[in-house]
């Protein structure tokens, strides 16, 4: 697990997850998520608006001030994530009645491309003058590349090809469009996202000019003449009135080899980084790959929530500086922690290394799930890690992104267990589930039968079809401190054969093969580092991959008055009627109480003992409204 | 003491401080603020567009967004504050030079000002055709209302009447324009000023139309029809539109005397009910009484500092929510600390409170004196609690409110320690002091010899020119848990004479009378209500008056990783070559340490000893650049 040697990704169909999490999950995203996205499409004219011959009719959410942008420019992106999302369930589950209406919305799109292979709707419609002239914020290449990853998906779901070939016709227009040589727009797009997705592009149809594409995009980010300054001229505005003030804000601001800081908007940097990580994987390139480890290492040491969430500023939807993780006002936009699952996927495949599947599992479990109800209606958009009690999920936001996000992410989760690279079998994530996959060209089952997250032990079922010398690579979890391994009943020294987070099982596997994987998960408590202001002298729970939270249904005190006794014992209880089915974790906190109603005081205040109970992060805001806090107090 | 039986404040000119605190403070405001403010005031232009009938140059600060407003306007506000604080100087320095420059500022404005009496120099020389439309935002009448208290101000330090002879005129012309008859405007300014100015005047001129028109322009305020909505809609605004959304920024969102929570911008809230106070006073007006009792229990019980400082916000320049008192983004103007030092003043003379006093002198020594480096010629906007080494005081500022109001507040600080009554003598505030005070007719000399706030004993001697039977009334402060008191070397029980804060020492007083109050100041800690999120977990340090904070500079470890043993004793030390000569707190704090750099780990940071020395919170930023902090975590 090189970068001479990396990982590839199992196709989402390749998994079926039959867990009490991530199954159910599915489930509600299938029966109730798709459909109600497309039925807020449809609501809100974005599916009508595919009719590019329509006269528009008054914007549903206006140009922002001095005309710079609408969130109706993007609509085309949420219809292609939901594609994707639908895409994704039918592969599982055959429904011809949603088959039928995924290819009625593709063939309204087929319908509108232009001959030249154009198509977008807000601008085909609204601004037919204005087509490529502001890369910088008007997200024409982000909702191709939506599309593509639409495209990709839904022939990989369904083998159709209509909306396969309506982006590989707009992705030629585009690569004649955008270029170094004469004539061509040396540009890219402001937010990152169709560079992944030329990418995906490429690993299904193979033609290298798909790869090229993403290739010089990526290059051309942050070189000078800056051609968002160019741009902006030709448009007859100053570049110096960008809205945002610097090109950080679209990770524009420098050459991306020589970037070391997450900054700007937090999805967009999250997805350029994907880009990035797959360039270094698809081009051997060590330079991108070294720009992909300062980041990394920038985010996971500095920039990021105990939840996995990232980017903590409303005002950029990102990031500020080192260790400013307020918890009340955090952004922590559901977007961004998908895009951390997905960075850190690719990371993990990269480089074989366990902490990028921590990250990956970390953003998974806590910030990004959060985004998403039990009920797959409701979504938080932004994921503070403390609420006064007013806030709480949505049906709909005039920015509707990070609905379809997680709900692709659910969808497709299968993909992101396991990975292949010759001689090699990788599992990153646990869950209870069955694999078909292949190594060197044996298929080879994998069964997982385990209660994760709720409980580590994991018993791994290895079935080659023919016997198989590879190795089996098992991530052990950066949370655990005391993992075991057995193989058919034999316990395995970790101290032979676990390296930068895996376990390394190599023998030649066969039919029967029984892999048991024990990871202990006491409670435990974690400090934040004490450049976090917020956090100071506060201790947030964890169990596995899961971090908790207390809410003031579950507490006799409001919980941002609960102070955690250090020597306070934790229990575990798995509650099988309680938010679909959660590990809880109840102690004695003791509540600050005070007598009067001074603002300051001499006397400290006295604590009172009240037992409360601590939910998964991931669950919050369910049940009755109130108070909720990750990080406690600590007495 | 009662509504019935107010309390009268004393003149300015009364008093000599001869302390080590302020009377150094008065010094650099006489000798350096007072000539550094006219110097700024040349330069950025001020004093030359008092010569209206200049043409106008490009603005040096421009209208801000839709042509609302430019702090230009207020130019004339920072002139007059600057005679108001030039005159208290003089008062107890004579300065012919000085006396002079005040005389070419106020020909000019006399020069200025037209024959019906108008004058204000933005509008006479850039908007003519605006005058008085726009009260909500332009300021015209508080410019007005500042230029009283200068002219009463000059006029009580010199005798002159030149500028009061302008203000009259000009109160007149004001007095004609409004009011409730037809042809008047029924309006009132949105920022309050001029009512409490108004007051000023008429407990000079003894004209009861100038008392009226204050009571007008209070009562009026925030009746229906609401008069910034007419005044928009006769500038062809929509009311609407009002930036700043709602009228609570300028209290006028509804009568005062309904008022119960302390809103908006805290300047003008504080300037409000400076007004509301001094009418109830002047016009035992039981119900404005009661609206200020409940808007400070509201704001003391709720939305203060522990410095005194008020107004947590930017946004606003004011109030936000209950408990919302976050430390490193305080807005906590020095103006609004200075308006509370006005506020409390009134209110301790109306109620004969001593909680009223204890406000006063945590704002004056504390959120408000910090607005002032030592050399008087660099000045705090914002008074954070926390910094991150990054807030310095200025030179100047687009806004330069501060500067003067915090000078006038300490040139005249005499006026604010004593008042009188029939029969009664209040001392409100301690320092090393002489003054000459008057009661029944009684002259009476009061010596104060004291190193108070460093030390609580505090020797007065009262020296009536004639035998004379007064209570002496002394402020026994809030902080202080025993305060002992004899008379000429007699103990006096406490509990007889002891009641609302104050200490009632009725007899005949006769020259060579010495009283001896002692106010024990140990060294406090302060805990804050739990409502207060910021300071969950956290302790400030507070010696008598004086609240401490701890700089970077005073300490091994950052400030801001300290945390404080709830059983570490802090030794006091006066160390009198340190800022001026203060009192510091010494100890021991237990820093945060974290080996390795993990954003999130299992094991709480060591906690290593560090020695660390507090400094007054007034004199931080003298020293080395670097954190700061008011409330240390506990450990």
């Amino acid at each position: 697990m090189t970068i001479a040697h990396h990982h590839r990704p199992i196709a989402f169909t390749s998994v079926e997850l039959t867990d009490r999490l991530w199954a159910p999950r599915q489930q509600v995203v299938r029966e109730r998520t798709v459909p109600f996205l497309y039925g807020q499409m449809v609501k809100i004219g974005a599916i009508e608006a595919l009719d590019v011959t329509r006269p528009p009719g008054p914007l549903a959410f206006p140009y922002r001030r001095n005309n710079t942008s609408t969130s109706v420019m993007y609509w085309d992106s949420d219809i292609a994530k939901w594609i994707e999302t639908a895409s994704y369930t039918l592969a599982s589950h055959r429904d011809p009645k949603l088959d039928a209406l995924i290819d009625e919305v593709v063939a309204k799109i087929a319908e509108a491309q232009e001959p030249d292979g154009y198509f977008n709707s807000f601008f085909q419609r609204r601004e037919p003058a204005r087509k490529w002239s502001n890369l910088r914020d008007w997200h024409e290449l982000y909702c191709l590349g939506h599309m593509i990853e639409a495209a990709v998906a839904h022939h990989r779901a369904t083998g159709k090809r209509i909306l396969l070939d309506v982006v590989l016709r707009q992705v030629d227009l585009v690569t004649r469009l955008f270029g170094p040589a004469a004539g061509q727009k040396r540009g890219y797009c402001g937010h990152p996202e169709i560079e992944l997705a030329l990418i995906k592009l490429y690993r299904l149809t193979g033609d290298r000019r798909h790869l090229e594409l993403a290739s010089y995009f990526v290059d051309e980010r942050g070189s000078q003449p800056h051609y968002f300054d160019i741009e902006a001229r030709a448009r007859g505005a100053d570049p110096a009135d960008y809205w945002f003030g610097t090109y950080e804000y679209n990770q524009s601001h420098m050459p991306v080899r020589q970037q070391d800081r997450v900054v700007g908007h937090a999805v967009r940097a999250m997805y350029l980084y994907c880009a990035m990580a797959d360039l270094a994987a698809e081009k051997q390139d060590e330079s991108l790959l070294e720009a992909c480890r300062r980041l990394w290492a920038d985010l996971t040491g500095k920039r990021l929530y105990v939840t996995g969430g990232l980017g903590p500023s409303a005002s950029n939807e990102g990031f500020t500086t080192d260790y400013d993780l307020p918890n009340e006002t955090a952004y922590a936009e559901t977007c961004a922690a998908v895009g951390l699952v997905f960075w850190g996927h690719r990371m993990a495949l990269l480089e074989g290394d366990g902490r990028y599947g921590d990250a990956m599992e970390q953003a998974l479990y806590n910030g990004a799930l959060s985004g998403l109800s039990l009920d797959g209606e409701r979504y938080f958009y932004e994921n503070p890690l403390a609420s006064r009690g007013d806030h709480h999920r949505w049906i709909w936001h005039r920015c509707p992104c990070c609905p379809p996000n997680i709900a692709r992410l659910v969808a497709s989760l299968g993909g992101y267990m396991y990975s292949h690279a010759p001689g090699e079998l990788a599992v990153h994530l646990y869950a209870e589930s069955a694999a078909r996959l292949d190594v060197d060209g044996v298929p080879v089952t994998v069964h997982q039968v385990t209660q994760y997250p709720w409980d580590g032990a994991v018993a791994l079922g290895i079935d080659p079809q023919a016997p198989a010398e590879f190795t089996l690579c098992l991530r052990l979890p950066g949370w655990c401190r005391a993992p075991a391994i057995a193989v058919n009943g034999q316990s395995v020294s970790l101290a032979d054969v676990a390296a930068r987070g895996y376990a390394r099982l190599q023998r030649k596997w066969q039919a029967g093969d029984r892999v048991t994987l024990d990871l202990p998960m006491p409670v435990e408590r974690l400090y934040a580092h004490p450049g976090i202001r917020a956090d100071q002298g506060r201790v947030a729970l964890r169990r596995g991959p899961v971090v908790y939270c207390v809410e003031a249904v579950d507490a006799a005190a409001p919980p941002d008055l609960l102070a955690l006794p250090r020597g306070e014992a934790l229990s575990v209880r798995h509650e099988a009627d309680l938010l679909g089915g959660v590990a809880t974790l109840s102690g004695t906190a003791l509540a600050l109480e005070q007598a009067g109603d001074a603002l300051y005081r001499t006397e400290p205040q006295r604590r009172v003992p009240v037992p409360f109970r601590a939910v998964p992060y991931h669950s919050w805001d369910h049940r009755a409204p109130g108070e909720m806090v990750v990080w406690l107090l600590e007495a």
